[in-house]
């Protein structure tokens, strides 16, 4: 019989030294690096955020430049299995062993535990942020942008990954297999920060941001269409049909099928909250919602966020939309910054070093994908015609961050061995250019906004948003 | 030169069976258990607390018996390695294997992986609620209070440690060392289970409240002491005063050193938020401070809990205090459930059962332990001396609830293997009892709310607040 249930439960409850307690006291110990990692998170997020608002960036810029900061590239605070870190590396660690009584013998297990948790926490994170994103949309609006946001996803694509490839083989002579992934991943365009720089600049549910957030959503899609083909070309050499056509028509099914069966269902959510007498009924009933759709994404073999950010668009047409905005933004505000400083913390920026002569073969590629990169994307905007009024230099410019979805390309080429180091060097590169210019660049062709549809809406996203007005006055 | 920071990070990104993307898919697994865990526990807590505020009873009481529905007890839904459950066990792998493509060899591992984190967000959500138990307590009152809370933390714990002690060894012929570990299990109290009823009930800010939760924060101390000197009797067969001498100087040291402290730097808080430009300043400076103070606590083996409850108290002292709890609630609404639930998903009722011969023995025990754990903190209400209009009986019952700090005691018991299985058992069944008795027993109590002393402050933690008055209109 074994009742005991509950041993690394309340491990906060520890002992001194009784070798029964082990479980316990390696609990404990786990709580202590999550929120350890949790005050150097939040802190390195505020305080780049912070310096960041104050020279007229974005603050995300600051999460991210944060990020680095306390992650691998600086000072080691943060550290991931994933980048081959060890116990060893990771200053938290060290700290624990100096101050909590950590043995050498459990850190290990105390850092891959705390690096999970913390690693889950930044993506509930972005599911948050996309799922008020969603919220912070106009379904008609998007439907009513959908095409041109189409065209914008299906060229920022198309673009980068045809000279991105050639250009590599031709100019370069990069086979033809590290080629095709290097141009794969300039497909990829991080919904998360061009989303968070929107909201901060109040250009959410402007037009050129519906157009952006919509083909950014379609390019998530893309992306990972594409990612399934490139693998399973440098796998098998052949790409395989089935699955390629299996996820276009799942991930179709899917943001159809969310959004009109969550229309069908939105007026029971209403009703049902209205019913219900315990508090948080609003948010909570919504998030059982959001991480509901978010599952059934990630059970199709897509993204999390894609559910997030449908959940949260249908939950908008409802009556409810004010309330779970407000609710949603403390809970955004707590788990957001984890994402964003975990993106900063897992770049090792190390790569972008000239001095380092194994470097400069990747550098010079770097410069040519990262060029391609950006223009890549920036063209797109101006394939949206019919429309005169329209900023098309800043929806090009929103689709140009890579961020985390660049880096899951480069993983997945860097598992497959295909890539040289230098094309892989060359990728990182490419992917911290592009994710950490687009929010300055993304500021500056906003700097004078023509029209913003729905600025009272949008607002609460709002980073810094007194700030333009501020300079003005 | 490894730079792929983010194989596992975006791991919502996976691939149709690609083998080299097993670490992203597995991320990824992680992921999609941990949303499907919080879509069954949030479900579970809506359901059972709506349920319970239409039958007039507390909804964390719901929260509880819905853990234990989706729990080893029934459903086995939700399952944790602790309890010795396996991968087999959770019905959320089995779901995962037969809606998201795990593979049976990964199980173990995905089910480990989700049990940490959902862990650890349980453990977030009780340093949420102490959090938010602080911002809604009395600094001046509880020091007012601070001495009869001192009676009533000393006599709940010699009172039900004495006679259950002596009743086992000398009616129930129980060992010496088993029935002091039995009697130690009594002493405890569960500050979060009365905290939450005590809100719920609008009676936090009373003075019977803030004399209960005084006492449980004492209790949590005198607890940690209690159970290092059982477990070094248990071990050496001796006491190690210099441990216990240790834990009593540095808890008190804590205590007071974090509240004079904090209320030193708390000017500096309101000061520098008052400053921050960007999203969130108020909410996310004061979790890095309760978080920074919970790490302190944990790290000189306190709970870190009383760390949040410290933070809490400080931060109610600022001007902030309100825009503080209006922010903290949706982040406690998230994360608070998450908690009960797990507490109800980790005890196995089963031991409750007399159709098992191996159960009578231990309910004999059981029943004997649950009258001296009712009586044995009922009366330390009445040990309040000299306060004509305080409503003893409420005091006693709210320090009732032993809930999961029995629960560890019993785990720490077992592990050292002093307990027999039928007095183990016995332990348990108290908890249960006492745990799952106090929430109803204590609303029947302060069914007449002779005086609620700030009644605004308070109503924000409350859950089905409205009842007893929708009730007598």
């Amino acid at each position: 019989m074994n009742f005991f249930s509950s041993l690394s439960f309340l491990t906060d409850f520890h002992l001194l030294a009784t070798a029964e307690n082990s479980e316990a006291e390696s609990g404990s110990l786990v709580l202590a690096g999550v929120l350890l990692s949790l005050v150097i998170i939040h802190f390195a997020s505020k305080l780049g955020g912070e310096i960041c608002s104050r020279i007229n960036l974005p603050p995300v810029l600051g999460e991210l430049v944060g990020g680095v900061l306390v992650g691998v590239s600086a000072f080691k605070l943060l550290v991931f299995p994933e980048a081959g870190c060890t116990a060893e590396d990771s200053l938290i660690i060290t700290f624990l062993q100096s101050t909590a009584g950590l043995t050498t013998e459990a850190s290990s297990n105390i850092f891959a535990a705390q690096s999970e948790v913390i690693s889950l926490l930044s993506e509930l994170g972005v599911i948050i942020l996309l799922f008020e994103i969603g919220l912070e949309s106009d379904l008609k609006e998007l439907i009513r942008v959908g095409p041109l946001a189409a065209i914008v996803a299906v060229v920022g694509v198309i673009a980068p990954f045809a000279t991105g490839t050639a250009g590599l083989v031709y100019l370069f002579g990069v086979p033809v297999i590290p080629a095709v992934f290097a141009g794969a991943a300039l497909t990829a365009t991080s919904i998360g920060i061009t989303a968070k720089v929107l909201a901060e600049l109040g250009q959410l549910s402007s037009k050129e941001g519906q157009i952006i957030i919509g083909a950014a959503v379609l390019d998530d899609v893309l992306g990972i269409v594409v990612l399934a083909v490139v693998a399973s070309l440098v796998k098998t050499g052949e790409i395989q049909i089935t699955n390629v056509i299996f996820l276009i028509v799942s991930a179709g099914a899917f943001l159809i099928g969310s959004i009109v069966i969550g229309r069908f269902i939105s007026p029971y959510f209403v009703g049902l909250v209205n019913e219900m007498k315990t508090r948080g009924q609003v948010l909570l009933t919504a998030l059982i919602f959001a991480f509901a759709i978010s599952y059934i994404a990630t059970a199709i073999q897509l993204e999390a966020i894609l559910g997030a950010f449908a959940a949260g668009l249908v939950l908008a047409e409802t009556e409810k939309r004010k309330e779970l905005e407000e609710q949603v933004i403390p809970l955004a505000d707590f788990l957001v910054p984890i994402f964003f400083v975990c993106v900063g913390a897992k770049t090792d920026v190390s790569v972008l070093n000239p001095t380092v002569p194994s470097n400069r073969e990747g550098l010079i590629i770097a410069t040519f994908l990262i060029v391609v990169a950006i223009l890549g994307k920036v063209i797109t905007g101006f394939t949206v015609f019919g429309q005169a009024n329209l900023n098309k230099l800043a929806i090009g410019v929103g689709m140009i961050p890579r961020g985390e979805v660049g880096l899951v390309f480069a993983g997945v080429g860097s598992a497959s061995g295909a890539l040289s180091e230098a094309t892989e060097a060359a990728i990182i590169m490419m992917v911290i250019v592009t994710t950490f210019v687009a929010p300055p660049l993304l500021r500056l062709v906003f700097k004078e906004p023509e029209t913003t549809l729905q600025p009272v809406t949008s607002s609460s996203l709002e980073g810094a948003s007194t700030e333009p007005l501020k300079e003005d006055s």
